[in-house]
């Protein structure tokens, strides 16, 4: 994806010039820095899972974190939560269409990491030696 | 950007199965969900800035802060500080190349956020209203 620029600027289009708390980026931001939504997303990007399943996913997860990550996610329109028709019933956690949409900027910020995360290193290193 | 899949799994091409704290992806996330640094990388996007410029740019923050974030930002190498050799000395900050790379994940988060925060609005209403 190339960034494009507003004529006669190099702020990016569409930058926040006074980007608040509130704002549509920093609130995604704030919704996958959260301890447990990537582990989540990523997990169900596999398809629908029990939690059961999603607890063995995300290594050291706590039972009432995960349930509340869920809930959180599920508030969000991220995750649907569906009872399932089995005896004994069940529930099953799927990606919404709107969670699956934010696996894209998901795989962006995933694809700068891994590319860069070295060369953060090596500054990193090089700034503390200084 | 299409989201690419691994051949006979829904998992997504370079997921991180179990996502440690320190994994890249959390890394950047946590690097982009820190309070001043989307309008720090935002207004750095529009051009070398001095102190007081970039403080006047992130409405409501202190110096002690904005002088831990840009340190920050310069030990990760996303941030240029160069003396300026001007009388009297004065001090400008700029994106690195690095720095200026992560503008565009940073443009894929906010395009999501932009085009999706009415849905996840919509979403809480009605969770909260059940």
């Amino acid at each position: 994806m190339a960034i494009r620029f507003r004529a006669g600027s190099r702020l990016p289009v569409g930058a926040d010039a006074d980007c608040p708390t509130t704002c549509p980026t920093r609130q995604t931001l704030g919704r996958l820095a959260d301890r447990w939504t990537v582990a989540l997303l990523e997990s169900l990007a596999g398809g629908g899972k029990r939690f059961g399943e999603l607890r063995a996913a995300c290594a050291g997860v706590s039972e009432k974190m995960l349930t509340q990550t869920l809930r959180s996610l599920e508030r969000d329109g991220l995750v649907d939560r569906r009872v399932l028709p089995s005896v004994p019933p069940g529930v099953e956690y799927d990606l919404t269409d709107l969670g699956r949409s934010l696996l894209e900027p998901l795989n962006a910020i995933r694809a700068w990491g891994r590319e860069h995360q070295d060369d953060v290193e090596r500054a990193r290193l090089s700034y503390d030696g200084r």
